[in-house]
């Protein structure tokens, strides 16, 4: 999950997902609106008896200001909370596992703050089901043709593996930008990317507004989409001056046509 | 404000509330579910401009567990932020006004916890119009004549103060005890009052369960306000365990039968 604002718990009831698949918190930064349901969130996962590890990051000052609250309030639960502090200047991968790895992105803030470029690692090849019942494969055979493997019949027959697979689905990669200013430096890290957020704060009429508060336009969102290539945008963060938030959604579009604009309860599938 | 708990500014808003008119939060205990809201809650007033001072009362504990927090995200706010410790262990008046003057009430929790009891202060009479009108009684003689002075027309002629004036509305007070075991000593602080809210986690069959986790059953939520003489018993803070929460009513008015049970948005006039 990335950022945690209050109410965060009852947003996810609300969408029916299972607080307890959430192992990593992905937070950006140090301000309220991104933060203040985490400790509800840890509370309330310890009460639904979890007891999984929640890993949360975030940049300088996470263990500061949450340490002692967790100290404070979760004394006594059944599952470890860790915090890990990233650095905010520089980009690293912070996270893997078999399917994904997580990096970070310094963003340019008023405080501290990182985004994520979470982005899958190849996957395997499928394995043709017709192919497993003509050449009778057996189970134990699979996975050695899905990395690569011909299969040899017992007639002594080799079958390319070209034959027995079909391509792995192709890998899918995301990354968050919010809060920020304009950071052209980060196209390059997100060259051809599947989704990027990007938040658009201003209208380029506020160029000046945006840069003062360490906020974006909608054009310079779509910049970013542009220069670094990706196949969609999705801009979101929007000021709160702007009653009509299309006029956001079509500047940015002006730019790259394949902006979406983001609203509570959105979901993208990639 | 009695409490804080995750959400309480959207609450507000969805009550229509207007938070610059809270001027001071009573916390009861420093449990997620009573004090997640406050952060949020005193970040947004900065947003909305406020400038006037919050007070913020709890138990031991609250300056450990909030200051930091103020001083890391409320940094260059434009109002101040009160912290002011009570004592669990004894009743005493922490506040008072022109109008009202709110005690403590020391609970019975697994933790540091207080209640509160809120007593207006006497009012003055009313003065009749028409005997304003009849007697031409000028503007600045109307104080006087509130606080109990008879008035003496141009004649010599004395006017009694019974015939200017209509008794003054009756005061109203309120307390409320969440979360708590069963506490009687507190039955004699309570003598007559208004309303009393009093937590009624579970039914008399679970009553040692209720004293194992420091709460109360519905009974004796009913008995305390029975001890007390007060005018109306409002029960709440259920455990999830009862899907018909009315069993908890029920049991309650057997004892005292003006009892009613809180809901989400609910309000009472006193």
């Amino acid at each position: 999950m990335i950022d945690c604002a209050e109410g965060t718990q009852i947003q996810l009831r609300r969408s029916r997902l299972k607080m307890q698949n959430i192992h990593n918190i992905f937070l950006t930064h140090l301000h309220g609106d991104h933060c203040f349901g985490l400790m509800g969130l840890l509370s309330t996962l310890a009460l639904l008896g979890n007891t999984a590890t929640m890993h949360v990051w975030g940049p300088t000052g996470l263990k500061e200001i949450f340490q002692p609250q967790i100290d404070f309030f979760c004394s006594g639960i059944d599952y470890t909370i860790e915090l890990h502090e990233v650095s905010h200047r520089q980009s690293a991968i912070i996270y893997e596992d078999r399917s994904v790895s997580v990096s970070t992105l310094p963003l340019r803030h008023r405080v501290p703050c990182t985004g994520y470029l979470f982005q899958e690692k190849s996957l395997l090849p499928h394995i043709r089901r017709e192919a497993i019942e003509a050449f009778d494969i057996p189970v134990s055979q699979i996975n050695n043709i899905k990395t690569g493997m011909d299969w040899t019949t017992p007639d002594g027959e080799v079958i390319p593996n070209h034959l027995l697979t079909t391509p792995a689905d192709p890998v899918r990669s995301y990354a968050y930008m919010s809060d920020t200013m304009f950071a052209p430096e980060l196209a390059e890290k997100l060259q051809g990317i599947n989704l990027l957020y990007h938040e658009a704060t201003f209208t380029k009429e506020q160029e000046l507004l945006a840069r003062q508060n360490f906020h974006s336009t909608a054009e310079q969102a779509a910049t970013m989409a542009q220069k670094a290539n990706v196949q969609q945008l999705l801009i979101g963060h929007f000021s709160s001056r702007y009653k009509d938030e299309s006029i956001l959604l079509r500047e940015a579009q002006t730019i790259f046509p394949n902006t979406v604009a983001a609203y509570e309860g959105m979901t993208i599938k990639l």
